[in-house]
Parts: C-alpha cells; sequence; structure tokens
C-alpha cells in the first residue's frame, strides 16, 4: 500500500515526496518493521512509540512523534482501525466460486460475485447479495435473505425465514433462528410453544462465534444497525437491541428484553426478561439486570444497581467485621453506664 | 386449519354453524388478522384482545369477550400452546428425503420415512425411528440410537454409543456425547481420564442450540423424560435430570450432580459437582449453587441461600452507609455520656 | 489387555502367575465384573470395593484390599487414569482414510497414517502430522498447522493461520481462531479492528466442547503446554494461558489477560482484560476478577477477593438483620440513659 493511500483514508496530508513510499503492515510498537505503519492513542507509549522500528506513525493532531512520518489525525485509535482495515486480507477463504461440493438449492438463484465454501447448504427462495461470501459448512435453509458485502464465516447456521442486512460478519458456529424456550405447562409436562417469528440482522452488524439469537415469536428478533456482539453470547426471543449498542461474551439477554441505542455491556452480564434497557446505559460486566435501566444510566452487580450506590455498599461491606466489633464495643459500654446509674 | 379441528384439540365446544370457519394462523392481539385466533391469558390485555382483529379467541371458562369466537378452556396459555402446535409447519426443511450429499454408513439402515438433509454424516449401527427429521449438516456417530418423531436440527453433533429417546428435539449446533473434564495429575501434568459412559436421553425432552453435554464415565449422563434445556446450557459427565425439569440459558451443571424433578432453574446458574437439588426446587437465575437443594426449596445467590433469607439480607446490605452512620452517632453519644458522667 | 500390559504401566510389580491373566475392563465398583480391574482412592470407599465384582484394584502402596489382586502405586487416581487410557478405543470414528466427501485443498498433502471424516473441509497450504484423526464435518481453513496424534473431533473449525501443537485434543463444535471483540468509535459508530494474529496451541493441550478461541492482534493468543479448557470457554485475543492450567466450564477471559502456569479456574469465572494471574492460582467459580492475582494466591467471589476475606465478610453479611436489630436496641437504651440523665 502507497503511503498516500493511508493518508487518504484517514483524510490527512503528507508531503507530495512520501505519497509513493510503500507501507506493508500496520504493527504495534512491539513487532513494527521499518516499512510498518503504527499508533499513538496513549502518550504514556510515546517514548516506545519513538524508539520502534515502524516508519511511520498515526498520531493526534499536535502531538507528533520525533523522526517519524506523522499523519495527525483527531482519533488516532480509530485511525489505526481505519487503515487495519486496508490491509485485511478480505479474498475468500475457499475463493471466488461457488465450491462443486456445495449444495445449492435449484429454487435459489446465486449472482457470479457471490462466493460459497465446500460442504456449505443454502436451501429454496434464498436471496443472496451481491459479493457476500459464505464459507465451508454453513447451512442457509429456507426462505434466508442476506444483503451484500456480508462474511459469513465456516460453520455458520442461519434457519429459514431470517433476513440480513448488507456489510453483516457472522462469526463461525453462531446460530441465528433458533426456536426460542417458551413452553405451557399441562400438570407436569411442559407443552412446547412453536416461535412463528424471524430474526431480522440489520446492516452493519457484527456477530462473534458460537453465538445463539433465537426467533421471534409472531414479531421477529432484532438487532438494529451497527450493533456488535461478542462470542458465545444469548439472545432469546422477540429481544431487541437497538443501533450501534455493543454486547460482550457470554451475556445473556432474557425474552421480550429491549436494549437502547448505543447501550454497553461487559461479559457474562445477564438480563430478565420484558424489561427495558435505556439509551446509552452501561451495563457491568456480570451484572445481573432484573429491573428496567434509565437512559444513560450505570449498573452493575447482582442484582444489577447503580454503579455509585453498589461501589460504596461494597466499601462498607469490606468493613463489616470491624463494625461487629464496633457494636459489641458499644453494647458493653451502654451496659456499663447502666450498671453505674443502677448503682448510682 | 377449520375451527371445529381447533376446538376438538382444545376439548371445548363449538356451535355447529361455525365449524368450518377456516382459521389461517394463531397470532397475539399485535398483529391479528379477521381469520386469526388469539388467546387471553392475563386479563389486563382483555381490552386489548376485544379491540383486536382476531375472530376468535382463547379464553379462561366463563371469561369471555365480547364480540369473538370464545374457545373457554381451563388454562389459555395451554390452549394457545397446543394450537400454536396445529400450525407449525413439520415438513423437513430440506424435504422428506434422504439427501445424496449426505454420508450414510452400510451398517445403518435408515426405514423410508426418515429424512436426512444435506451434507449430513451418519455413521455404523445407528438406529433411527420413524419419521426422524435430521436436517443439514449434523454428525450421527456410530452405535447412535434415536427414537422415532424426532428432529435433530442442522449442524447438531451426536457422538458415538449415545442414545436418544422418541419425540426429542435437539437444536442447532449442540453436542451430545463430548467428553468429560476429568484429569488426573502427574506431578504438574494433567493426566485426561478417558470416559467411557454414554448420555441417555429419554423421550420428549427438548434441548435448544450449542449446548454441551458431556458423556458418564461408567454410567452413563442422563437426562429423563419431558427435560427442557434452553441454549449453551453446559451438562457435565453423570449429571442426571429428573422429569419434567427446565434449565434456563448458560447454565453449568458439573459432573455427578442430580437434578429433581419438575426442577425450574433460572438463566446463568451454576451448579458444583456432587450434589443433589430436590424435586420441584427452584433456583434463581444466577445462583451459585453449592450444596444439596431441599425439595420445594427455593433457592438464589452466590453462594446460593434461601431465597427469603437472601431478600432479606440484600435489603439490610443496601442500608450499610446508614447503618455505619448510626454507628458512629452511637459512639459519639456514649462518649458524651461517658464524659458527663466523669464529670459528674 | 493382559495384567501384565496394565502392571508395566502403572510401573509395579505382580506376581508372575498372574502376568497372562485377561482384564477386559476397568471399572467403579458399581459396576464391575469379575474381569475388571477398578481402584481405591479414597478410603471411606474401601469396604466397597472388597465386596466389588473386580478381580483386580489399584491401590495406595501399602494399603491393599482383601481377596483382590493389588496393583500398588504412589496414586491411585493417576494409576486409574493411565490405565484407563489403555482401555481406551482409539480407532477414528469414521476409519483410517481420508472419506470421499471431504474436500482437501491440492496445495495440502496428507501423509497416508492421517483419517479425515466425511464432509470435512481442509484448505490450502496445511500441514498436517502423522496419526493425526479428523472427524466428520471439520474446516481447516488456509495454512494451518496441526502436529502429530492429535483428536480434532466433529464439527470443530480452526480458522486460518493458527497452528496446533502434537497430541492436542480439539472437542466439537470448538473454533479456534475467530477474530476478537476489537471495535474503535466513530460518533456512534462502531469501527471493527481487524485481527492479524493467530492461534498457537502448544503440544498436550486438551480443549472441550463448543468452545471460542479468538485470534490475537499482532501477537498470537496462546495456550501453553498441557493446558485443559473445558467446554463453551470463551478465550479472548491475546490472551495468553502458560503450561498446565486448567479452566473450568464457561469461563471467559477477556482480552490480552495472562494466566500463569498451573493455576486452576473453575466454572464461569470471567476475567477482566489485561491483567496477570500469578503461578499456582486458584480462582473460584463464578469469580469476578477485575485485578491481578498474586501468585498461589486463591480468590473468589464478586469483584473477586481473597478466599479467607470473602468468608469473614459473608459469613458475616448472614448476620446483618441481628446486626440491625441490635443497633435498634442501642439506640433506644442510650436514648433511655439519656432521658435519665437530663431529668436526674
Amino acid at each position: 500500500l502507497k503511503l498516500i493511500d493511508i493518508a487518504n483514508t484517514l483524510e490527512c496530508k503528507i508531503y507530495s515526496s512520501l505519497e509513493d513510499k510503500e507501507i506493508t503492515s500496520v504493527s504495534s510498537y512491539k513487532n513494527a518493521s521499518e516499512t510498518s505503519i503504527t499508533f499513538l492513542s496513549d502518550n504514556k507509549f510515546k517514548s516506545l512509540v519513538e524508539q520502534c522500528g515502524a516508519c511511520a506513525v498515526i498520531v493526534k493532531k499536535g502531538e507528533t512523534v520525533p523522526n517519524k512520518i506523522n499523519l495527525e489525525v483527531d482519533d488516532p485509535y480509530l485511525g489505526y482501525a481505519l487503515v487495519s482495515q486496508l490491509f485485511e486480507d478480505k479474498q475468500p477463504v475457499f475463493g471466488h466460486t461457488v465450491h462443486g461440493s456445495s449444495t445449492i438449492d435449484p429454487d435459489t438463484v446465486l449472482h457470479e460475485s457471490i462466493s460459497v465454501g465446500p460442504g456449505s447448504v443454502i436451501g429454496a427462495n434464498c436471496s443472496i447479495g451481491s459479493n457476500t461470501v459464505i464459507s465451508a459448512c454453513c447451512v442457509i435453509e429456507n426462505n434466508v435473505s442476506i444483503g451484500k458485502d456480508c462474511r459469513i464465516d465456516s460453520g455458520v447456521i442461519i434457519r429459514s425465514n431470517c433476513d440480513i442486512g448488507d456489510r453483516v460478519i457472522i462469526q463461525s458456529g453462531t446460530v441465528i433462528g433458533s426456536e426460542g424456550f417458551g413452553n405451557a405447562r399441562d400438570g407436569r409436562k411442559f407443552v412446547r410453544i412453536p416461535c412463528f417469528g424471524s430474526v431480522i440482522i440489520e446492516n452493519d452488524v457484527e456477530i462473534g462465534a458460537n453465538v445463539t439469537i433465537d426467533r421471534g415469536n409472531f414479531e421477529p428478533t432484532i438487532l438494529h444497525r451497527g450493533v456488535r456482539i461478542d462470542n458465545l453470547v444469548q439472545i432469546a426471543h422477540n429481544v431487541e437491541i437497538d443501533e450501534h449498542s455493543a454486547i460482550a461474551s457470554q451475556t445473556g439477554i432474557s425474552g421480550s428484553t429491549k436494549i437502547g441505542k448505543s447501550v454497553l455491556v461487559g461479559g457474562q452480564a445477564g438480563f430478565v426478561g420484558h424489561i427495558e434497557v435505556g439509551d446509552g446505559a452501561c451495563i457491568g460486566a456480570k451484572a445481573g439486570v432484573s429491573k428496567n435501566v434509565r437512559p444513560g444510566q450505570t449498573v452493575t452487580g447482582y442484582p444489577a444497581r447503580d454503579l455509585m450506590n453498589i461501589r460504596r455498599v461494597e466499601a462498607i461491606q469490606q468493613r463489616l467485621p470491624e463494625m461487629k466489633k464496633e457494636l459489641k464495643r458499644l453494647r458493653n459500654e451502654i451496659e456499663e453506664l447502666k450498671r453505674i446509674k443502677n448503682n448510682g
């Protein structure tokens, strides 16, 4: 890649003499070579970056590093992400082809820009957008719609009637459109409630590995634009996650709960069903959320409570042994006062 | 479907003039059409159901909704479940056939009513009951027995020697018969203990997506009749779950623990190994269960304790800051009393 | 198997008249037959083992069981593990062959001792060691190196550029080399950071089912020699787990965290990113570890604290209701003392 291409991506200026300089990789300061570009997003690494092998560095405007080609931007970490994407290998893992060992239902027509890896299965009446890459051993059942420029990694299963937008990434082993955990009871026996809804995944959503997303009942389960889901997350039927929210690994969201826009959820958090989490809320790792969360609120703990309150209570909990001793001392002193009084 | 078929399923009476009325879907009150049937399981929705588009409604006996065809039953939610099953599409996703791209060992003979989807693999000496549907890219290893009328969704893996009953549903990505996490130690090195047992899944069990169920050692891991397992649950070697118990998502049950009949377990709960949970117990979401639980007991928290006790303690925890202040006030007042005494 | 083979494995002596005795299984005392060998690792089972059907028993040196052939060792549980491995069926599930329905890239050459099951896919430029068994429906992407004597169970996915050592076991549904959960932000939008690193899994590592291990960024994610990972564990990008550590089910380790040697981690534990856990530390089940852990330290709870401290605080928490009552009594008594004083 030429430096000018990188500069253009970052919308920053470089000397014209540098435009043709070849950059071969984006690197951390630890493993940079002479043709690497690196970044400085935290000034505590400044001297390390200065001493590292990279010829170029993405820096915050005005905070240049000596002896490097400086690409000045508002947010070097964002710049690093954008440049990384330039260096990404976007070739389909198993080539630009529909592999002969895949099984495509004759009722599904694939545009020639679509790639399907070995052993993958695509059912009837599916619609798949241009340049989408389906890797190996995927199962796309019937009536599934997938947009353009998607990346469906090896071993993904998308069950019937689900609807995936453009530029969506779904990583290996993830199951989209499993049936929800709904049961009525007939005496001691459970009676399954079939789910007639689907899953809708909007544009620019990215989903990790071995995730499960249940189809809705009546209405769909929805992940809105730009949502990020980490590995091993469980999303139950009729959950709705609004734009640009991010859910870290092993979190579980129970049925019909609504997560607002730009909500951040830590790992291993759990949400009961039928609650609402307001826009911009932050949910701590391992939090057990059993009630609505207000927009912008930060909650943590189990049961989840406001962060400030939790911290205060936790701090005092650590002093419980001391409080217990103080209670005993007070008791003794009062007994002494009463004894004196009675004797007085 | 004709209304008479629905009425027969619910064992309730309708006017003979209504018997031939066509019902095309079961719906919630939100998305009901003129040919829908809906249900009223909670009276707070009565006016919404009354105003909705559905022509028919499943109601509790004696609690009819005006201007609708009322189907009166003891439990409308159960009625809704039963009617939903009538409307379910039970066709095999990839058709009533053994797909040409599947691999069936010659030592396994399949009855013609069995369906196997594209890319699935069935090993030697397997026995599969009539009408069972195995979807795409499943792996059934050797000596596996599967009963009749089962639904094995795409991407399920059933390892050798496991035994699955009738009418069992196993959803995508689930692994049955993985080896347990058993290790001896030789100095600092772990030495694996191979597991010689199997997994037995009895009739009418339903298992979600991306679940893992380890084979037992010596004796089998057992899920008894009617058990329900949600997505991403871990069931370790030699666990036994008795009839009609339900385990919500992301719960983990450690080796040799026994769960009784009709036990309900919330999401993300964890159980240590070698304990017993009595019949009818309820285990709260995120509970960490480290001891036996008595029949009928409700426990929650970490470590799990009786619900009533936990709630009482938690309520007081929130008042710890106030208790700490009160302690300090009492200290000051006692010091004042002692000062007066000494001066007195 | 002849008894002499077992004795040789255990490095213990038997009478030469017993050398040819046939042993057909290793069993627990509950299901032992006349040709079984069992073990006694805990003396409380001594009378049960004595009465059981097994002809031979592995015992601690000097603690022989009457009327059995005794194989005396330092650690009977380790002896049991080693003998169990002798009885293990190590045949490839789908036979010693590269199955015709598998897809092997022409740029990958397989030694004839390697087995590949039906429906598996192996990409370009892979290197696979002798006697390694890849079961059914696995996907090995491009430039993957796998050592010798490995067992890759059905449905495993190993993404491009990962590096697996010798004698590694990876169980079904596990994903190695998924992309990490790294995002920069551009206003409200997330911008994905592609991961250029790999996953390195050293010799003798064993990994359970439906695990996810993300590839590193720049540097690899590493599991060192002899590590044990249970089912449904999440290992994020750039995590490093040192030799002979064991991680129980459903635990999650966030990005760049380093776990030392011989660390034991209970189930459903969680680790924040960028921390270090010292050699020999023990982490309790469900612990939420948010800070460095010292070598040899035992922590538990959420947030994780030293075990001794946690136990002390928890014990007092249960007495909070009593403490609250005592506070109120003290308040009343002080008020009474003050009243008397003022009246005095």
